[in-house]
């Protein structure tokens, strides 16, 4: 997929080219990251992994830290359906699995731990990491929605904020304190959250008191 | 403090030296991520700024991510006690309103997420982080000892567990959905805390259901 190399009438739909070279870029930056970490991410290497010209990766992307903000877009639009297993304790059990997976699958540990250390290089790469969580938890949202209609919570519970009580202690873990993750600690997360929400902890609009 | 000047008998008393080229590398090392970040970090300014010669920089810390894992040591060394307002409400109010208070002062904010960076990039560091968060949870830890024997939680409640859900949106906020950090949110952390604690969420040892 060499830059200097035509197109191929009939092979490359219109915009279909500029979309594989993003795609194969983008595959290369995750894995240079899984492989050795924000730190030592290089365009070249990356541009060569993905068989892209140098010019075409140093000209759209500029920067190492341009790379990990448009992985990060890519991220967030790749769609994570929620669960629905009919109960708020069931569908959190669910959010915190994934959340959990996540960051214990070796490759994916890497990559996480690498565009966060990037977004705090870096204030666009962290607009697109904090438009990553946003897409994540706004996708979840609808489990507490459900649950304020079943009656399980109180109407006004803010459902992102389940969310977050939900991710935060997997992430302070694996990114702040570097302590052990492992089921118990996503129970754990999980059973704080349901014990906050049911008292009342996460009204919107209520954040003191 | 040139490294090639020789110490005056009596003005520099036996390992003193040491520790003031020590002293005076830390506090550039936490200046300079002060001011560019972990990205920016450069061994021969943090050299200069110090008014050390460069090879006793390269030779005692190596690398950058060396003088972060020294100076993350030094910071846990440094003694933050921990509060005793009466109550464990009072104190967990404390404790959040310190995390926030670091968390939201530009100078500590930008060095916090530096560190935290660092240590995404090597090991060592990641030890050193882990080391600094011990040390933090440990010292408060009593703070929560005092508010079992009073009877406020079981007996059984992991402490460190309990400063640990304090601490965790805080700084989920801070590094990972890069979300704005307020004391309603800090106050939030702490109901939330004090509702599952309440509920034997954090009882040692039971970590699922």
């Amino acid at each position: 997929m060499s830059e200097s190399q035509p197109a191929v009438p009939g092979t490359v739909r219109p915009g279909g080219r500029t979309a594989k070279v993003r795609a194969a870029v983008l595959e290369a930056t995750e894995d240079a990251l899984a492989a050795t970490g924000f730190h030592a991410l290089n365009m070249d290497q990356v541009a060569a992994a993905a068989g892209v010209g140098k010019t075409t990766v140093y000209r759209r992307w500029g920067t190492p830290v341009g790379l990990v903000t448009d992985l990060l877009r890519d991220m967030a639009d790749r769609s994570l359906p929620s669960a629905d297993t009919g109960t708020l304790e069931g569908d959190l059990r669910a959010n915190a699995a994934l959340v959990l997976k996540t960051l214990t699958d070796p490759r994916m540990a890497a990559v996480f731990r690498a565009v966060i250390a990037a977004a705090a290089c870096d204030e666009d790469c962290a607009d697109a990491l904090r438009g990553f969580y946003r897409a994540r938890l706004t996708e979840w949202a609808p489990v507490v929605a459900r649950a304020t209609e079943r009656g399980e919570l109180d109407a006004d519970t803010d459902a992102v904020e389940v969310l977050r009580a939900v991710s935060a202690p997997l992430y302070y873990r694996f990114m702040i304190s570097r302590e052990p993750l492992g089921p118990d600690v996503a129970d754990r997360a999980v059973n704080a959250a349901l014990a906050a929400a049911r008292a009342g902890v996460f009204a919107a609009g209520r954040a003191g008191n």
